[in-house]
C-alpha cells in the first residue's frame, strides 16, 4: 500500500519556471488533480462545460472576473467556478493558487488559446 | 445560473463553537465538499474504503499518524490520505484544517467513535 507524502506549497512553488503563468500538479484525490499555479496578467474568458473547478488563493491577489461581478480574493480564501460559469481571472500583482478539478480538464476550458496547456506536468 | 461567492476561511473558522473538535462544510464542487476542521486532541485511527481524502493545513499544527511513520503538517501544507490507508490525526496544540472529500463521507471512517459526525452541517 502506497504510504503518502505531504506537499509543502512553497517548497513547490519554488521550483517552478519564472514565468508570468506557470502550472503543475502537485497531488491527487481519487481523479481530482492538484495544480499549483502562479499567474500574472489577464487570462481568457472560459467556462468548462462538465465539472465545477476550485480556486484556492495561497498569495497575491486574483480578480475573478464574472460577466456579472468582479470577486477580489486574497489569501486565505477560496472560491468555487460551477460548471458553465464564465470567468476570466486576471491580477496586477500576480497571484500563487491552488487549483482542483478532474483531471483531463483543459485549462482555457471551451477557449482555444496560447494560454492553453494540454498536459500540465507533475512537480 | 448561479453566480459565485467567494469564501474566506477566518471568517468562517470565527464562527465555529468553540469546541476542541468542530467540523462544517464551506463549498462543494461536483459532488465534493469542502469542510472547514478544527481540532485539539488525538481522533481515532480509521481509513475510508472508497476513496481518498485531502488535509490542507491552514493554521497550528497537525501530527497525522500512519501505521508505518508519523507526517508532520504545518501551515502551506496538505497530504492526500489513500482510500484503504489507515490514519490517525492529532495535535496538542491544535489545528484549523480544510478536508476535501466526497459528499456523504463519514469522519471517523470504518471506526464508530463518539467523534462521528453523521451529517455535517453548512457554515
Amino acid at each position: 500500500m502506497m504510504t503518502p507524502s505531504k506537499i509543502n506549497f512553497a517548497d513547490k512553488f519554488s521550483k517552478l519556471p519564472d514565468e508570468d503563468y506557470s502550472m503543475r500538479i502537485v497531488a491527487k484525490m481519487n481523479n481530482y488533480e492538484f495544480k499549483i499555479v502562479k499567474f500574472k496578467g489577464e487570462f481568457v474568458w472560459h467556462s468548462h462545460t462538465d465539472t465545477d473547478e476550485t480556486f484556492i488563493i495561497l498569495k497575491g491577489k486574483m480578480l475573478m472576473h464574472l460577466r456579472d461581478k468582479i470577486v477580489e480574493l486574497t489569501d486565505g480564501e477560496m472560491i468555487v467556478i460551477p460548471k458553465g460559469v464564465e470567468h476570466k481571472p486576471a491580477s496586477e500583482e500576480g497571484y500563487e493558487v491552488l487549483l482542483i478539478e478532474p483531471e483531463g480538464v483543459h485549462n482555457t476550458g471551451n477557449a482555444e488559446s496560447k494560454m492553453t496547456i494540454n498536459k500540465p506536468e507533475w512537480i
